[in-house]
């Protein structure tokens, strides 16, 4: 039997958004329901690197499919300026989980990508205003093209605000998009008066102010993803309607780990999990809500469902390596 | 950059099994020394399909190399009947730990059993009587065969005694040994009266006792790797010196964990970690020493070790297949 071999351009291809959106759903209704194993991410710490490991497996049920993997990933700053290498590498193994046949080895690193921008998607369905017409974008790294991409998919976007201290990082964005939206470069308070805006980096001292943000902005924030990094400032998100991806990880790793560890944010401050938005045991937005805030770790059933995605759209079209590493 | 796709074929001919046998046993004593990382193993249990997976992420330094990676490895007992697939299959990611690259992902089921005879084989070399020359193995199934090849490279092993219920078992592993070894077919008790006796099979019910032992018989008991399971009597066990490759590990799901969860055996009944031998914390046999017992789960320390002897082996040799798996 052959494995399917799926590189980066590969996964970046048969990634269709509409049904990724559609499956992290599903993922995160399936969490909820309790359809779900994802054991905690575990970590590898090597220090005389400035890096980690970090190991993320999970199994989803939905009601038409179910899907198992692992995603092996790094986080390793050094390396652009060290190895000419990403900061963050990632391989996921896909599984059949009637037999655990490995179905596929992917690229994991444009996997997390397409996951995280369909993720913010999610949320911002739940979340946004319905006529939101306007995105903004603080950070133009290499997260930040799937948070259009796929926000694009939930929502009617017209007008792009992008913000980055480096200028060539804005002057790609710009070209990457200008041809299917009106985008254009602005500060962090412009892109946060916008309709809907993703925050995307990697910062530990919030660059996100209450007066930065729109009376009915939605926000997803999206950087944080370790322990001390903070992008929303604590007024902020003390004032917004909070909702979370993963209460262990948000409190371990995400957006509000820096106030929850202080004691400035507590749980009575969280508004809920996505999750349960998505099965309608908590609303959404509401007429009332002014600010909402969506943090978002990034959960390996979202790799795992982002996976099911890739292997089902690659196998359809004949795409794909076939390799028979297993001998059997 | 490429990753380097080794197959079944590739790992077991490029796993030098003296290489491998000193890997492991630097593997132990780096754990030993703290010098090893290895987060708890998580499993995904699906009972609906009568399986598991688990995850085994490690990194070790020894003083002249280190090693990162994981391997994701099921257990699905119907796999034969169900799906002509092995029950147990793995998939190994090995990783440059500097920079966290893939590296190599390999077949991590002959790497199993390759790391499960040296693994074998390093206790063998600390617990079982010098002179040793006769080995007998109980379970004749896959994970025999790398029992004798390692277990050979630390004794001079002459005679071989093998017992199995299933007769066509017996028959081909003495075909595949007989051209080196006096190999023959013999009931437990034969193979427990050897210098040295591997179990290697999936019972929960014991099948050795005291008498099926002789007098300084060294006792590689590999079977048990899941609660419940338990091969060799409870008073053989507290008869013996006891040794075990993993507290959390034999305690949880190794030959132990049946009579320690049931209190029969306790801590004081442990003799040490093979590590805590190696690095001369603890003496291994000595002359007033009876019969002696390695209780092995299986480590991923172990996996890693071994990855790096095939990746090394294989890339020094032009083995494997290069795959832009990242394109980075």
């Amino acid at each position: 039997m052959e494995t399917l071999l799926l590189a980066k351009e590969d996964v970046r291809t048969n990634t269709p958004m509409p049904d990724l959106v559609a499956a992290l759903r599903e993922a995160f209704v399936a969490y909820e329901r309790g359809d779900a194993q994802m054991p905690a991410k575990s970590y590898i710490d090597l220090p005389q690197y400035n890096g980690d490991f970090r190991s993320m497996p999970a199994y989803l049920e939905t009601e038409e499919w179910d899907a198992a993997g692992i995603k092996w990933v790094n986080v390793h700053p050094d390396n652009p300026d060290s190895f000419d290498l990403p900061t963050v590498m990632g391989t996921m193994i896909y599984s059949d989980p009637t037999n655990a046949y490995p179905l596929a080895i992917m690229d994991g690193t444009e996997l997390t990508m397409k996951r995280t921008g369909a993720a913010a998607a999610v949320a911002t369905d739940a979340l946004a205003v319905a006529d939101a017409s306007s995105l903004g974008i603080v950070g133009a790294g290499v997260q930040s093209y799937t948070q259009l991409e796929a926000i694009a998919e939930v929502r009617d976007i017209e007008e792009v605000v992008v913000s980055d201290l480096r200028e060539e990082r804005v002057t790609r964005f710009i070209e990457r998009f200008e041809d299917e939206f009106d985008v254009r470069a602005g500060t962090i308070s412009e892109a946060g008066h916008c309709d809907v805006l993703s925050t995307v980096t990697p910062v530990e001292d919030p660059i996100v102010h209450p007066a930065d943000l729109g009376e009915h902005t939605h926000v997803n924030a999206m950087g944080a993803d370790a322990a001390g990094k903070h992008e929303i400032a604590d007024d902020a998100l003390l004032a917004a309607k909070l909702v979370i991806d993963d209460y262990a990880q948000t409190t371990h790793s995400g957006e509000i780990n820096v106030p929850w560890s202080a004691g400035v944010l507590d749980d009575d401050d969280i508004y809920g999990e996505l999750g349960e938005i998505l099965t309608g045991q908590k609303e959404g937005r509401t007429a009332d809500d002014t600010v909402t805030v969506f943090d978002s770790t990034g959960l390996a059933i979202q790799d795992v469902a982002a996976a099911h995605v890739v292997y089902t759209h690659a196998d359809e079209h004949g795409v794909g390596t076939g390799f028979d590493l297993l001998g059997v």
